[in-house]
């Protein structure tokens, strides 16, 4: 069950949730924003405190001046917040502020001195983000995907042990932004530290889903690295965490080099600061860190168990609705009633009708924003349609080509944690709404044209956004 | 003279104006912010703006919602704002949005494709962030300096033909960060243009002083690559921008790769997407770059011309009553009244006081913030203290010790386009004052106690900063 007094109070913090946003019919509806998974609203704390911090602001390190000390005081105290909401013992690890979790990636990638006869596993179900960095730099290699797209444990485990001396690191997602599975990270962790490897949870996706300990240093199921964005903690600030063991960069010259990474230069050489101060080039986004400060000190105070017993409820609520209706295709294990251990993700396709135009009047005739095409998560679709390389190569020829179809992507829903059931209900209608007019012979595309560039089908009345905000 | 109804128009504009902070006698005051060249507060307008816009707020980039087609086209626009105001051509340049200053240049730095026969030449006068990230890529050569500080163009020119076939690039600073000086940074690209080179400027400093034109691709005066920050410019939501040929990155891998930087990934290949994108990592900063958007509209709406002026005659003023104190030490051109053409950066010392000691005392028994120290160019301080090569290992060594004392080191003010003449009067009251007190005999270090990891004086009666704003 919802708890509504829960959600009433949620909803209550969410900045726009009665935001009215114009229909092609020229009326305005009330926007569901079921893309969360891209990026969540700001708190409505997160922006008070931001503009009262703004009465304060200064730059950090080494200002003498009233405000300069007191935001250095703030900037170094929300390292600490974020150290203590993962239970992060700052004694042997660092937190490093960057811009996102894609940043924290690279610049990890970047720090671990990796040759290409170093290995990384990792897994197709990945964000690109926790794909690329990894490629050039090392050798890497993908843990099996079972036919729903869940990892297959024993296969990591046999590639530990034919690869064990080579392997740097086992870099793995928290979540799925696609299928939003939750990985066991902390058994995978316990497999991993057997084979006296390393581990990386991108929690890009899990973050604002579970409480996440990474555990003490010395625990089997430790997490030794964790990444994530403050955009999908509700604070979109520009703000992104790595947190690491500070071995990972002794030695090392930093990834990025120049003001606040030293601690003395001269014309040919060079002293580097400490940690995190050496990985955090330049002057850091100061605002941000304060909204992700003060985000996670929200999230603690409105209890887990709530935020996630509501997602939950919904998340089962909409696969049940999207169950019956026959021409809705459901993917993985959502296909069937075997409940996953899963964040609220839901990705879907109606037969016959392209994902990117049904993500278009869902937008345009019904208020309601998704996402569509392949979530930066290009071989995990691949995977889901269980594509053949050949297939594979095909839709990267067209790409390559400049043609954008979309023809194997899917449109994803996912909720914040200040979804209702009746914006489910709304979305629920209007797929209903959108097969029974293709079922009744009526031409769907008419109010839109295709945009071949983007694979995006375009209101042809041009919305007029500058009614609405303008730079 | 100052315009004092545009100062008044301008300093209603500027959050923490009015803000009072505590002295060590238990007082408060109004605080000064003589910090800009560090950070400057921020715009009333872009806070405002970013507030309005969390309305609207959504992540960019194929998503079909409303909010997210709206958050796409801003970001998009705020591109295009930033071109036009250097007045760059967006057929053959690129406006990537990073974090700040130091990662533009790092991300430029990984991009030219360095190997160590390459040579960068650049200055002793940079800041750190224009001197780190061209080591161990390439070769370094520095221009050479005046007595003052002053760059040799003669020695510029000599070593554009004497390095002619190894130079790649010309990497100087629009205006230091520590004496305040402008580059003619025309001049120079006509310079460094005639040896077929191409020139970096590094305009943190000078952006927020000076209107800056790039010129066109085809004029000899063109600047091929321009950084800065917003931080510095009334917006202090933590983005930077990189302007750069689109060349620059043809055939590249991204600096950093991962979500947004492609076209198309499978579990071994990839296709790259275009610019800005591919060097646009994962969910940009959408609220910092609205930020940016804000703050240049309304620079260009309160005009260059008074903004320039009044901090003219502001820097003018201060030096004209810094000279008149004998214990005054000045640094470079401003020991004289040869006016030098600079923005309003003032560095000093008072004799026989140690500078940590003297900011402090400023900030805490005046209310006045300034930064001092090296300012993160200590090849450029060393220059101006004269240091022996023995003297600058004797520092170095010294610090690699442990021992930070900053005797050498500047007191910096710097000034913003809102600060005024009584504000300065304030300064040289407290100057005076010091010098006073030191004179009679007074212990001026009884309420302080030194910290030697940071070469602070901390005031011995703890502050309750909680009181004014916390976490």
């Amino acid at each position: 069950m919802i708890d509504k007094t829960f959600l009433h109070k949620v909803r209550n913090q969410i900045i726009g949730i009665n935001t009215k946003v114009p229909l092609i019919n020229g009326k305005r509806i009330k926007y569901i924003n079921f893309d969360n998974a891209a990026s969540t609203p700001s708190f409505k704390r997160v922006a008070y405190k931001v503009k009262e911090f703004l009465y304060w602001y200064s730059n950090v390190h080494r200002g003498t001046g009233f405000k300069s000390q007191i935001s250095t005081k703030i900037y170094d105290e929300v390292h600490d917040l974020v150290a203590n909401f993962f239970g992060v013992d700052t004694k042997n690890n660092t937190i490093i502020f960057v811009k996102n979790t894609t940043e924290a990636i690279n610049k990890l990638s970047n720090s671990l001195n990796l040759s290409p006869k170093d290995i990384i596993i990792t897994t197709p179900m990945e964000h690109h983000s926790n794909l690329l960095p990894w490629r050039d730099k090392s050798k890497v290699i993908y843990i099996n995907l079972d036919q729903d797209g869940r990892l297959d444990l024993d296969d990591l485990e046999e590639k530990l042990k034919e690869y064990k001396d080579q392997i740097k690191l086992v870099a793995i997602s928290g979540a799925s932004n696609v299928t939003g599975y939750i990985n066991p990270i902390h058994k995978i962790a316990k497999l991993v530290h057997n084979y006296d490897s390393k581990i990386l949870v991108d929690a890009a996706q899990l973050a604002p889903h579970r409480p996440i300990d990474v555990k003490d240093d010395t625990s089997s199921e430790h997490i030794d690295y964790l990444v994530f964005s403050a955009h999908k903690l509700y604070a979109p600030f520009g703000t992104g965490v790595l947190i690491a063991p500070k071995s990972t960069f002794a030695g090392n010259k930093p990834d990025y080099t120049g003001g606040g990474t030293v601690k003395a230069v001269t014309l040919d050489d060079v002293i580097w600061a400490g940690l995190p101060d050496k990985e955090e080039a330049g002057t850091p986004n100061i605002v941000g860190a304060l909204a992700l400060g003060e985000s996670i000190q929200l999230l603690n105070k409105l209890e887990w168990e709530k935020i996630i017993q509501n997602e939950d409820y919904l998340s089962n609520y909409t696969l049940k609705q999207l169950r019956k209706i026959d021409e809705v295709i459901l993917y993985g294990t959502m296909k069937s009633d075997t409940t996953t251990n899963q964040v609220g993700v839901i990705p879907f396709n109606i037969k016959g009708i392209e994902n990117t135009l049904v993500a278009s009047i869902l937008a345009n005739e019904f208020g309601i924003g998704v996402r569509n095409g392949c979530f930066c998560a290009h071989p995990y679709i691949h995977h889901l349609f269980g594509l053949s390389d050949q297939e594979i190569e095909k839709v990267k020829g067209d790409i390559s080509k400049g043609i954008y179809t979309h023809k194997y992507g899917l449109i994803r829903i996912s909720f914040g944690c200040y979804n209702t059931l009746a914006e489910v209900d709304r979305l629920i209608y209007a797929v209903k709404d959108i097969i029974a007019r293709k079922k009744a012979g009526i031409d769907l595309t008419t109010n839109y044209e295709f945009d071949n560039k983007t694979a995006e089908y375009k209101p042809k009345n041009n919305i007029n956004y500058s009614k609405y905000f303008k730079l």
